[in-house]
Formats: C-alpha cells, sequence, structure tokens
C-alpha cells in the first residue's frame, strides 16, 4: 500500500519565508508594525507563504492569568484582521501563531491559516510546554493540515513538532510544508550548544522533516521577556532535511527573514526500495492501552 | 498516569564502549582480530557494555545470494562463540550485529547481545535497507530489551534507529541503553555534511534520543566494500541528545574506539511539567488502517 506517490502541487517550487520578529508581552502592539514590515518585505522577495511565530500578538511570559485573558484574542479580532489584510494586499498565505481566547471560554495557544483574507483553519496547541498549563488548554487535534491557494499548508505550534508523530500527520495528509510558529526558550546547557551552536529543538526539526520527508518552516521570535531570553533559531529544512535558510544563532537574538524555495515536495522516497511512510511497521510498534484508536 | 518514574539501574553510571572497526565481505575473518582486540581494549578502559557494528561478521556487499549464505552464521555458531568468550574473559556485556542464518532457512541481519558467556537476546533487523531487500527477511518485532548483568539493554539495528517508534520502544520499556549496531554508506550529497559534518543519520540519533530521553551506543564500520565507503559515523549521545564521544568523520574513515559514562538512565522529564513519554497525546496522532493493534 503507498497512500502518498500521487500529490497535488500547486507550483512545483514553494517558495517559503518565516519571519523571526520581536515581541514583547509589555508591548504586544509593537508586533503589529514589525509583521507588517517583515510580510511586506517577504512579499517583495517572491514568497508565497509566510510564517511567524507563536504567540506573535501577546507575547508570552504573562504575569498572570488577568493579563493572558487581557492579551488574547477572538477568532476573528484585530490579530487576524490584520492578517487578512496583509494576506490580500500582498496575496500570500500566511500562518501565525497567537494567544486564542476561544468562545468556549477557554485560551489556547493557536496558530492560524489565512488565505486571500480568509481564516481558513485555526489549530490550537496539542503539547503545551512547562508553564503554559497555567494558562492554555490542549488542543484536541493533530497537526492541521489545510488546502490552500498555494498547496497544501501543515501547521503545528512549537513543543507540538518535538513530537515526531506531528510530523507524521503532516505528511500522512500529503502536506507540502509544515509551518511552525514557536517560541523557543534560550538553552544554556549543553543542549543549546550542540554542532553548528545549534539547540536540540533545530536537530529535532532538522531530523524529523528527514524522517517523513516533508520540509519545515519554523518561525521563532526574538526580543528579551521579563528576564527571559529567546532563542531566535528559525530555520527552513527541505525534505530531506538539510537546511536551506537559517538558523542564525546569535545572542542576543535578532529580526530575522529566511526565504527558501522548497523542491520536491511530496516525494517521501528515500531509495529504490524504501519510503519514509510506508517502510515502516506500526504492527510492531508499542501501542499503550490509551493509545488505542 | 506514570509508567517510568521507577527504573532498576544496576549501577548509576553506566561506561559504554563503541568499536568502529574494519570489516570486508572478501576477508571476514579479518573482523575477528579487530573485534578481539577492540573488546579488550574497552574492557581495559572499564567498559561495561561494548557495541559492535552490523553485520561485522560478514561484511556488506555481498555479490550474490550464495556468497551471503556462506558468510552468514547460525546463532550458535563462530561467532557468538566468539563473542562468548571475550564476554567472559572481559567479564562485558558485548552487542554485535552479524548475518544470521535462521533455522527457519532464512536470513536475517540480526544482533545479539551476550552477557557473561550467553547468547542473552537475539534481535532480528525489522526495516531493512534498499538491497538488503535481496538477501534478508525483516524481523518481526520492535526493539528487544534484555535485562542484563549491567542494566537494560536494548538492542535495533541501522535502519531501525531511524523510526522513532524503535527508540521510543527502548525508552517505553525502560532501557538503560540504546546499543544500535550500524553499517552507514557514505553519503556524499548536501545530506552527508550538515552541521559538525555529520551525515542525517546522526542528527536522527541526536534527536530520537532526545525525544525518548533515552541514551543511544551507535557502533558503525569502517573500511571500504566492492565500491563502497562507510561513513564511520559511530556515536554515544546522551539522554539529552548530547553527544558524549564521536562522531569523528573523517575520510576515509578509521577505527576507533569511543566511551562514554551514561548518567541519568532513566529519566525521562523534560521540566518540572514535562516528559517525555507521558506528554504524548496519541489519542490525536493518525493511526492508518494497518496500524491497529
Amino acid at each position: 500500500m503507498n497512500t502518498v506517490d500521487v500529490v497535488d502541487v500547486v507550483d512545483p517550487v514553494l517558495r517559503v519565508a518565516c519571519a523571526q520578529v520581536p515581541v514583547d508581552v509589555e508591548h504586544p502592539r509593537m508586533a503589529y508594525s514589525a509583521v507588517s514590515e517583515a510580510v511586506s518585505a517577504a512579499a517583495q522577495a517572491g514568497a508565497a507563504l509566510i510564517v511567524l511565530p507563536e504567540m506573535v500578538n501577546s507575547g508570552y511570559h504573562f504575569a498572570d492569568t488577568d493579563e493572558a485573558w487581557s492579551l488574547a484574542e477572538l477568532v476573528p479580532g484585530p490579530w487576524t484582521t490584520l492578517l487578512s489584510r496583509l494576506s490580500t494586499d500582498h496575496g500570500v498565505v500566511i500562518v501565525a501563531g497567537l494567544a486564542e481566547r476561544g468562545t468556549d471560554g477557554k485560551l489556547y495557544s493557536a496558530s492560524v491559516v489565512v488565505d486571500a483574507g480568509d481564516t481558513v483553519g485555526v489549530f490550537r496547541k496539542a503539547h503545551l510546554w512547562d508553564a503554559e498549563h497555567r494558562y492554555f488548554t490542549a488542543g484536541e487535534r493533530a497537526t492541521l493540515v489545510v488546502e490552500t491557494s498555494i498547496g497544501r499548508v501543515a501547521t503545528a505550534v512549537c513543543y507540538d513538532i518535538e513530537f515526531p508523530e506531528m510530523v507524521r500527520a503532516a505528511a500522512e495528509e500529503q502536506a507540502d510544508v509544515l509551518a511552525a510558529p514557536v517560541n523557543w526558550p534560550l538553552r544554556t546547557g549543553p543542549e543549546g550548544a550542540l554542532p553548528g551552536g545549534w539547540p536540540i529543538e533545530v536537530h529535532k526539526v532538522v531530523a524529523h522533516a528527514a524522517d517523513y520527508r516533508i520540509p519545515i518552516a519554523v518561525a521563532d521570535r526574538c526580543g528579551h521577556e521579563r528576564g527571559e531570553e529567546f532563542t531566535g533559531g528559525s530555520i527552513i529544512v527541505g525534505h530531506d532535511g538539510v537546511p536551506l535558510a537559517g538558523p542564525h544563532i546569535v545572542r542576543p537574538a535578532r529580526p530575522a527573514l529566511l526565504v527558501a524555495d522548497l523542491g520536491n515536495v511530496g516525494d517521501r522516497r528515500l531509495s529504490d526500495h524504501n519510503h519514509a511512510l510506508t517502510d515502516r511497521r506500526p504492527d510492531l510498534y508499542p501501542v499503550r492501552a490509551d493509545e488505542q484508536p
């Protein structure tokens, strides 16, 4: 059985940009202008898909629940209205993270896919990192894959993509690219300075892209927040795990715009006899009691 | 639910060695003396567990099926007899790859765990790479975990560990270390020269170790065979993905002995609120029809 030999790609080369912008929880509107400028520059560079960081509308380190509530936004809301306008003005698809106030009365770390003025997908982070448990509710679906005007775009948020299954979900659903808004807190131990100066998160992105032969575009943030430094590890990785743009690891992290052309999207073959998805032996892998469908 | 907080570790620090030895399908007995010397040197360096490459008894590039049959060995056979003697003489546990002739009339790329003179486990490679399909039958189980005199040792072979589930299987079964015999053919494209000069396989080992917080000890081979060069990418990675020894990537690959102490074995926590295994959301991950237990 081979379910992914035929992939519907609008353009065989997809130009993708990741905008690493500064965010500050104490000055959240600052991101609006940074994002507007970055999207304009990315569009001028010919990007068809532009990825922005996690929670770029709000910042990350909330003082308390009240602050988280005050900065989170509904969808639609001011933040998605800005993204809609930018996508229309520049004729691009945008994937961006936000602190989302759900109509169910809960907060989510979400990612929206905006195409031609419309929010065509909302994904809610399914794996919460550390203190996020205090503010956010975890989403209840695997990686979202949306058919857009420029191809099949998958999205998941930050810690999500450290789980190989979330990357596999994108590949199994024939996504052309996985767009991942992240906020990577700086690691100062040996895990933060592996070859290339890469933190372990970057190695995971490289490996998981190659595991399932799917390009991954990660937009990280820069800027300090209440004593925490962020990595600025934005990277665009091809389906073979080779970095096409970034990461540019400097301290402190700086604004950056990465642009790269993705080729061979949808090709999951590894050799004449090997295929990243159909070589799997799911009948053999461990399944816990809570893992049965 | 947290099934792995308590781990039975005989010694809180486990000294592991990976012996990167030359192998040649045209001179298969050459490996016997190289292995004897390497095990002796590793034991002198205080290693309790010694990992050897894949198919070190036979070489890799068979001319045809007859040659594969003539070089493969039964278990027990001359190769495991040598390993048994070495494990007894030096008081060490050895994990080594071999071309195995099964009593079922099939050939396997296998890995044996030898402890105090006994072969206490035989694993058969479950994911076959490229031309291996011509000679070998795939095994029918996930990563093997064996209780040995020096701790819980997991083993899988080469391409197996590129599948995150195989590494997860070792972690779920509370292995202290995953010992992986490999034969990595040299990659000459961009996938072969990522940061650190690392091929993509090394990035996968680093990432998958960190994914599931389990140390991985990879023994690769050196030596040319019928026009193919091997990577010599042996590496010992800690549970946080940090390389503790190797890889020493040079061309041509050279014999090497890596020795490292593994600490924190069995600690799968990532933060006060995060745990590599219990943070998984298996209820959300894609399950194909052939994947149901």
